[in-house]
């Protein structure tokens, strides 16, 4: 069967990058993907058809990606992060359907680390008890929906984490996002934001929410807002793995 | 300054590791985890000094990394998937914070592969848009708090990971669970479960939320339910990027 490797790069450098991730790019004939992440990998990788295009045109990509594969070749589609979240792997699935070629051709979703993750890291431990994952863009989403998201994971008190935080057409998205936040959570509520998680000139601030609200982020950047447990322990941003008053009683 | 690497391996095998964290290992004089996931690295590192404590004795386990880092020795800690999802990097925050030792020992985590992300590649895509993780063990979390969670994440139309679905003690939760979802979801929405993600005997199944109600899972497995949107596609489970209204304007 033909195939095709949806590959997950994590966040920058390729020592963030799993071996099986690794192998799959060496498995495969044409590596294809957003211009910026075909420039990560392609001195390691000279000898690979390397097809790059620019950011929007994400289902031409994934054409000419399946058009290789249909050929024969074994097909790699790099993304950022995790394939799976807010990545490729959906589309490819999407359009292979849409071609019929399901029967044809396999495809193999190779996760990476997401922003969430990378960036949690960076900033100590936000995301340690239940979490959701919001993203600002209403290209696709309408934006009601995505005020309703941020209201229910307000009210669920859940650890947030918010990708495309920004664009040059929404700059205050995220104000209107920590504004619906704030009918429910307290203003001293911990929070923060990771620039270039992985890459040069990584930046991770912790901070609370009242000053998220008032900050300037790019779409490099991806924020988290704790739960109501959630600590800053010295400039490290750590939600506790449970309730206090549950935790006592396990304790004893 | 003294350091403790929180390290996250991911889902199983060592394939699945980012070469970050294996560097990680490398550079320490002990490792430190739970039984199962130090047995998993200990012929890799047998140089090393291990220590290996049982399931639940996790505060213990943190305590004895934080003795050994006090001697001067690197040390890293391991944890299964992510080690700021459900892992150990809140508690080792929290214990060097109790022992007031954080000006001496910097902690470092390593966010590896979780299992939210390495089962959506098995099933799919099924996160590729907004989703919550929620994890159904009450030992340190009051059920009412998870069955309000659950609400709201169904209510807002998220797609949804479940950790913990499954104890001895708790073989009801998922039941208990979906009934919570199918309130404000159809009983076709899609779903899907996966066990044993990256190890041996791993088993994917994509089903509908009302089937997975009567499933019986165990502990070693991580549930998906798809959000209003996702597509069973000859057994693949597949979230669409946006909503179908506003794609359509967008591809015109
Ligand atoms: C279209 S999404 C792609 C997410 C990616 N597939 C992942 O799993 O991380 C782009 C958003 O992800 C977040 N992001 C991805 N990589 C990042 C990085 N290295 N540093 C900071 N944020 C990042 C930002 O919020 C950005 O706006
Ligand atoms: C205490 S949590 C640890 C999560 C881990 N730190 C991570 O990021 O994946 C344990 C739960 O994670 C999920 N899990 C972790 N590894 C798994 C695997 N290899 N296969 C299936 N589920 C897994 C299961 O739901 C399990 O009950």
């Amino acid at each position: 069967m033909k195939k095709i490797f949806v590959v997950g790069l994590g966040p920058g450098e390729l020592s963030q990058t799993t071996g099986r991730a690794l192998d799959a790019l060496r498995e495969s004939q044409v590596i294809a993907g957003y211009t910026v992440y075909v420039d990560l990998i392609k001195d390691q990788f000279a000898d690979k058809e390397l097809i790059s295009t620019a950011m929007k045109k994400e289902a031409d990509r994934c054409n000419l990606a399946v058009d290789q594969a249909v050929l024969g070749k074994t097909v790699s589609m790099v993304c950022s992060g995790d394939a799976g979240v807010y990545g490729m792997a959906g589309l490819m699935y999407e359009i292979l359907h849409a071609r019929d070629l399901e029967q044809d051709i396999e495809i193999e979703v190779i996760p990476g680390i997401t922003a969430a993750c990378s960036g949690a890291a960076v900033l100590g431990a936000p995301l340690i008890h239940d979490f959701t994952v919001i993203s600002l863009s209403d290209l696709l989403t309408p934006w009601e929906l995505i005020e309703k998201r941020l209201e229910c994971a307000a009210v669920g008190d859940f650890a947030i984490c918010l990708y495309n935080p920004s664009s040059v057409k929404r700059h205050d998205y995220l104000q209107k996002a920590c504004d619906i936040l704030l009918k429910h959570r307290a203003a001293e509520n911990v929070a923060g934001y990771v620039q270039n998680i992985g890459r040069e000139g990584e930046v991770g601030v912790v901070m609370d929410l009242k000053t998220l609200r008032d900050t300037k982020v790019d779409m490099f950047t991806t924020v988290f807002i704790g739960n109501s447990q959630t600590k800053n322990f010295h400039g490290k941003m750590v939600t506790p793995r449970g309730y206090r008053e549950v935790q006592e009683k396990v304790d004893e």
